[in-house]
């Protein structure tokens, strides 16, 4: 259970990262824009080429927890390109702010048959805040088949409630961020902040300005 | 020269792609955005980790190829990746239309040193569309390296003008596309376009709708 060792690790700390004040501060800057939580994740498939496509953020994991939080099908072919291969590089550009971060980490699925109490417990509290659509979507047919000329039905059965278990095809994506970049475009800025663990276990983050 | 090759069978086509219809219509109707030309380019490093930033579309490569293009510093990570596993994917959010677009297929860098005169000129077109900060940032100190005191003159260096010919460091990236999925979210429409090479050696595109 090293995610686990790693969480009581972080526990009871003072300070947030600084990479994830400033993404906090961006999210709030930018959210007037309806797609400022849209962020396009990049992992491999099992034949060595990228896959990217874009993806809701759905929060930080918890407050002393800086794992950013996603959803995806259990049917959706990520899942079984995430078995062989967990690392992941997301790409956030806030258009408001002219900012990107690039955040690089191992992505770890949460199923309803995941064996740890507390991610099944961010499981169904993710679950809960979706939208209605949002949840309709995890009843649908198998993403990615060749659509049939199925009932329409098949795209209309009501959307469980927001208090109803998740579905079995829905699971909870988390980043274990591993490495942080940010560009300002404005500025010309770019910091890299890597994880590093200190003498006494706990963890630490260094911060380093790069050439743009 | 498989690439000549191929661009000599589609020579003289009298249709364009579909997708590639839709991405112009897309452009279009999003262009009040300043972003919208932005899109997410994901690779492989050599370590088997994927990258992922956001890099400017600079326009197909010509009227009869429907090849992407971007620029990239010769410095910049990426090319050393590139020599390694060419394998790329795009994806492409408009927020306007709520499209997303996933543009696979190999990259190709072209530098100063590269043998396809076509594609030194393609280079040297690209680099005269540039805007004035965008081709200064080439002769800024290396990409990525730590931040130095430098004379602040490193970075105020006045910009070639957009005839004078390309820095060395200046890449010209070609995306050779061989699938596009496109995803409507307004309609929950989702298509898929595979390429195929016909009997008389001539290009196709397979469109299949498939499930969102």
């Amino acid at each position: 259970m090293a995610f686990a060792a790693e969480v009581a690790a972080v526990a009871g700390r003072l300070t947030t990262p600084i990479w994830r004040d400033k993404i906090q501060r961006s999210l709030s800057k930018n959210k007037h824009l309806a797609n400022s939580r849209y962020v396009q994740l990049a992992t491999v498939r099992q034949d060595g080429r990228p896959a990217n496509r874009t993806v809701v953020f759905r929060g930080f994991l918890a407050d002393d927890d800086d794992s950013l939080t996603f959803v995806t099908d259990s049917r959706s072919r990520k899942v079984q390109e995430l078995a062989v291969n967990p690392a992941a590089e997301v790409a956030w550009y806030f258009p408001q702010t002219r900012e990107q971060y690039r955040i690089a980490g191992n992505l770890v699925v949460i199923d309803a048959a995941h064996v740890d109490n507390a991610l099944l417990e961010a499981r169904a509290r993710v679950w809960s805040a979706m939208s209605e659509s949002g949840r309709q979507q995890f009843g649908w047919p198998h993403p990615g088949r060749p659509r049939a000329a199925e009932d329409p039905e098949a795209w209309n059965n009501p959307a469980p409630g927001p208090q109803d278990p998740p579905l079995d095809t829905f699971c909870l994506v988390v980043l274990r961020v591993d490495e942080v970049e940010q560009l300002l475009l404005r500025s010309n800025e770019r910091f890299r902040y890597s994880k590093a663990i200190k003498e006494d276990g706990s963890l630490a983050w260094a911060e380093e300005s790069i050439n743009p």
